[in-house]
């Protein structure tokens, strides 16, 4: 029997962008960027680069140290890049939809990598077909590669402004041409995308870990419907002409960014140890030992115990040896799935009260193998406490979430996932809480600048495909 | 030093295609379809297959047993499969150049194979990008691609129509759409395409050996400009509306066609053997055996030898456990390059005057090294006969053929290429001589039906892109 | 530039072994064992299976996940079963250096793996050369199979005890035959073997989370020079007739075990916290923040900073995506090296006086980064402590330490290594602080159970081998 | 379903080895030299190389140039070298089987390759493991490893003429210390071994080609029972104390032998070109055309068609792209297997009465799938002529022969195998015949000098280990 290891009960980012200007490493940074960026895919890679000698691409399946490796790094050089990392869903011919995506134009190849989803790319692609344009991938990019070959504005930048007015949904883009860096948020905002500069050259990414892995220094964020176009002569700015509130995604700080990250001010890893806090002040109950999912609920599990002055300690221990499948010796084998990524210290937990904290429950496959571990070692009472409210809705801005059957949080009260767990008690932040500690305020103010659809079933922008066929979703007030 | 051992000095056809439709195994035997092709492209293969549940698209550099193996196979599946293999010229992105081409279009989707080139594709691309077509590839299939979703008839088989007759150039296409298999040469008719059957079903190949690798039965050529389509209802045809002089590549027979395929109503290893007969009759020496270089040279030696009434023997054994490259000890080594292919059989050499043949001389490098290692086991002379004119103009039809300032015979007379080889003797067959042994008939009659531009210099189509660029290629009368 | 990232400052434990009787799924089971023990060794892993079909064995180089997979699963079966895993040195030929040894004899098949070093390992060897025995690996493990070929005792038992009466040093071994398991470890006990049961089936193990990845519960410790022997009927000890003092390495709690993993009545975690706990009390400094390198200064972190009522937190992040090797884009890239493995997290970081903690300085390469690297991100002071001695001797006895020329402790002054480190200040547990915090005793009391060597210099086991070349090295009293 | 296309119906000789001293790239020149050799075996290869920084060893299994390549080569290294490939029966730990077998003795590391087959392995096996040895492979050659090791004789030379005064079969062996290089062959010398010079180094090769390959001179063969013995100073001969009547494999010089091969003064060429002539005059046939099975085929139906007088044609095309296995569409496909490596040429055989040449029938599973394609294809009448006597008996002395149970022509009359291939007609070649080609003279004189076992039954040497077992087996006179 196969076992899958790597995401037992996970969500996934779709995307993590990058890109440099006028850099003698251009490429080298690129690889070490998506490195970085690497928990936001795993599936895929891609480097597109440009120098005088023309565009050169590099594009496949699996890590970034895969795709790039002594054997490929020769195939892609420059001294401009892009890069993209990817996670793919299944089927079909995904090769097609690996980034860069790279076209001939009229004004000369332009490179395009995406992080986000379109919420309107299928009636686009309808539209397009209809005039006459073929598709090469089922990827909501491609619509913007053709939309923006089809403006007959006289420069690559004017027809991405062009392009970029027809589209509805999340997207943080960099496109790269032979003498120009781009990149853009949708005007809500709701993917991140920085600026950062690394000896004297202008760097895009999607969080800031990656410019401090090139050693790189952070400039700002890039603004919500922000267009930076950056050449040799420096970085220009300009704003979209359809302005939207501000809809950052509140899930990018509790459970995708990494926790070195800052962005909107505010460095990832205090936003989770605030909501530690905040779920302790919530939820509290009486015990003797704090415990973290490792590596995901580390930073909540560190806010917690400091507010509660219970210890923090590591229960569970992660191994650094697992890789994508594993062959197990039987199928009724307790547990081995998640024992091979994780092992109980009992040292920890061994006659104690244990707080064990993560940051999601989602299908609710792994927790209760997690909790019956810990009794296992001796844990007198487990009580669970999730740093997110329940994730009850998908997600159409470029989180791959599982259907809403297979959602737990959309399917199940409290108790009965409580019960299902198999913990003495189970609590997720509130979404009050959850604001109070990303933002020092309630959410329904006026200022409110969070998308949180996936809690609270509320889209901020058009889901226009979804529509056509199902007019049930509730449409943000 | 790594050594490239496997196309020391050979000629690349750029591509074979294959097709069948209404097949409970179309997939599998367009795997063995296009094994049988694989002389016509060792570098990527491709297969586009649909049935009920759609399209899936397997793609790969390498050659088909490894791009079709039992990890991939199960992504790929149909009732109807079309599938390409293709020698693509090194460098830049050449992933996006691997066949099948798939795309969507208003119409549904469609696949798509080309064996050819066409001499007009930059004019075409320039023009469809001006009216805001971008491409992926750098393909001149997809030119096709672009043509046929832009034209606005109402079937895939009229819009291809439509397409076809833009352009100019060679080609032998098939395409597949959900329900129907079209296969068609241009109005020349350059590169083959045959029609055969498999249990009850159509299919299409570029040569009847992929016909007797299914065990299928060979129907008919495909003729030049005619557009075949297959429906679940049978076979229809249709000629193209502009018609030209067929001009059937002529040094397919001499060269790229597997000796046991048939064409044009003649079996290959028989055009071959009368190329042999007509060498000897044209230029006949003194000798004690007749080689051939192994297997290229097998059945013009053949032919020769029988005429001659010479003994054929094998003086040079081809090994079998050739990979792509090999480990050299050092760079002197003299000729070692060549020996891990070719090994001499002193016993049928030794003290005999050799009369070597060989189907061509292209870059001269490799003929050389094997006259010196004849004479090295003791042949008293060698005499070197080449199965084809000598090859002095480049093929813009479909032929990777190397620089004009590579080309030996373009840059040398004779006899300084015969002393380059060390040869006692060299010739070539004529190409009257040729004309007699391939058509019973002289080239210069009103029915002379091949293209010989390589070894004329006479190019039969219009050279469209290269004539912007180039006043100074001669025009075919 | 090709980067080795994964060990860039660590040492090697040689081996880990497993071994399990009796039992359906003994191979699988020993898989899982070996994947648990895979920080023992991650250069090789084999497992020798038997059943009543004879001997298999599979072994090769890689991860236990790599070595076996779906593709080899099959070549290797049986109901019992013993594996290694191992951290080989480079050079020459290794391959015959993979455990299990496995070897006909006259009394049918043995199967062996060892963990440890003899020390009188070469003069054995060339003894038995003498004698007409030939080598067929440069591992000291050979000499042992060669001894008990040789014995002429009726039993593989008798033998094996007739074997291990010529050995010196350290070992803990497995041994299989067709109906037989047995496990020994040496008079003085240096390495760890415990004792579990699966199902009714006994189990081997280097450590215990060998157990606890299979679900098996632990029955207890293998003893100093105790030899245990598993069949069918049960399990029976025996005591070696040449008793030592006990002397397990204390830097296998330090360092090499897991710390999930239990031995001689103590967990690992716990004993490294306490050390954590010494270490502060040894040599506390006013500070913000205790921050572990991850994971190896984790557990001594927590105790430094639960004593000292400092902040832990989490200020250095550890990558999940890092393979073996990565293409940096420049040799001058700044620390990219570590950079790939660590990030720093400012957010803890940034103003504050720091307390980094990790458990050894071996060469010294990595520290000064890392102290960079959290300077850059704005700590205001870097007070390093090290929760072993100075590691200043090498370790004869089955760990792999660099020579002593590049042992940093053994090279320089406390003072001349902080500045090297660029710490403000350093400072490393003692000796006695050490065996407080291990043993709540002080060293020199005749109840003093481990070797110190590495630290210490004094060995307590005869280095035979070495004192014939080096009568320089200090023999513990 | 997976097909096995490689070797559907062939035999396996077991061995080929190579040696060098004294030459700078003298492990790259054995690369060359064993790839040479590939044809002897396929499954795996290996080199032990050794200068003044000691012995280095590569081996895995794979063709040469898999096992020696761009990543690999490095790790072996020196001026004098051995170098075996080998052909591995399935099962079992044979790893531990590939060859050469390196080992530390008293007297140095010496290292060793071995073509051939001991009869007498098991005996010696059993006697050595009383006295106090142990195994770790199966193989006979380990055999003498062992008692090369226990002699107690000054040198290795000496050691190595007591080690061979035990054995029993078949064995031409190299085998190379730090300063010496040895080969021999056994009294009988039933496998071949060469001797040649390259840039005034000495070689041995089991055959003249890997001279060839190399550009090395041949000196002359190693004569039965010889040892020579190749220092720095140059080439000693002794002659072992044992002779026995010359007993060479006459199934070398029909099968296993290169054709550019010479061996005892004879081209392997030359000797089939006769079988095939006397294959004619002992059972021709009326027909229009000669046609080999190629490769195996071709020189003795060139042969056959010279002394008849009828067309040689090549009616069977050879793929040069069949890998190791290739997936089939159904299994109910006909004859894909044999499809996949060989075509029939039409042009060749419809209409016509078609002799058909091949070397041997095995187990005969492919020569009815041949048969049958040759008449789908239009044949009038096909006649099977067969190149050896019916291989009726397993050969114990170095090639891998089926179960005699798989044996056609031991279980069947002439008649009912003609009648299972489906030829018209079927003639093997007779005992007397096949003397009469080879050696010029018929085979019951005293000058009788080859084993013919495989057909006659009769074994030259002693079946020792067999015959314990089996006491049927007939002893030669």
């Amino acid at each position: 029997m196969r076992v899958e290891i790597l995401h037992p009960d996970t969500l996934h980012e779709e995307c993590g962008v990058f890109g440099i200007l006028d850099h003698p490493q251009a490429v080298g940074n690129t690889a070490l960027g998506l490195h970085a960026l690497q928990h936001r895919g795993q599936e895929a890679a891609g480097i597109a680069a440009v120098d005088g000698a023309g565009f050169t691409l590099l594009k496949a399946r699996g890590l970034v140290s895969e795709v790039y490796n002594a054997k490929t790094q020769h195939t892609v050089q420059g001294t401009a890049a892009i890069g993209h990392v990817r996670y793919s869903t299944a089927g079909g011919n995904t090769e097609a939809n690996i980034q860069p995506f790279m076209v001939h134009t009229q004004l000369g190849q332009v490179a395009l990598a995406h992080n986000g989803n379109l919420t309107n790319a299928d009636a686009l692609r309808h539209t397009l077909m209809a005039e006459g344009q073929s598709f090469q991938s089922t990827s909501d990019t491609e619509v913007i590669v053709h939309l923006l070959a089809q403006s007959q504005k006289p420069t690559v930048q004017e027809r991405l402004v062009d392009a970029l007015g027809y589209l509805k949904g999340a997207y943080s883009l960099v496109v790269l041409t032979a003498d120009t860096l781009m990149g853009v948020r949708d005007p809500a905002g709701v993917r991140p995308l920085v600026i950062g500069m690394l000896d004297g050259s202008y760097v895009l990414a999607s969080e800031t870990c990656a410019l401090d892995m090139l050693g790189a220094d952070f400039v700002r964020d890039v603004k919500p419907g922000e267009l930076v176009t950056i050449t040799e002569a420096g970085l220009t700015s300009q704003q979209l002409p359809n302005p939207e509130p501000n809809r950052f995604c509140v899930f990018e700080y509790i459970y995708f960014m990494r926790p070195n990250s800052r962005f909107g001010g505010k460095y990832v890893s205090h936003v989770r140890e605030s909501i530690g806090a905040e779920l302790f002040r919530e939820s509290h109950v009486p015990a003797d030992v704090v415990i973290p999912v490792p590596d995901s609920g580390i930073h909540a599990a560190v806010g917690y115990a400091e507010t509660a002055g219970i210890p923090f300690k590591q229960g569970l221990v992660r191994s650094h040896y697992v890789g994508r499948t594993f062959i197990e010796p039987t199928s009724d084998t307790r547990h081995a799935g998640v024992r091979l990524k994780l092992s109980v210290n009992a040292a920890n937990v061994m006659g104690r009260r244990v707080v064990l904290i993560d940051d999601s429950i989602v299908r609710g496959t792994t927790m209760p193998k997690i909790v019956d571990m810990l009794r296992r070692a001796g844990a007198l009472e487990v009580h669970v406490r999730i740093s997110s409210p329940p994730f009850a809705h998908p997600c159409f801005y470029g989180i791959d979430t599982p259907d809403k059957s297979q959602l737990t949080a959309a399917n199940h009260s409290l108790e009965e996932i409580r019960a299902f767990t198999g913990a003495d008690s189970l609590a997720y932040i509130s979404l009050d809480g959850l604001y109070k500690a990303v933002a020092a305020s309630a959410r329904n103010t006026p200022k409110r600048e969070f998308c949180d659809a996936c809690f609270s079933g509320e889209y901020p922008i058009e889901l226009t495909d979804l529509n056509k066929e199902n007019q049930n979703i509730k449409k943000a007030s």
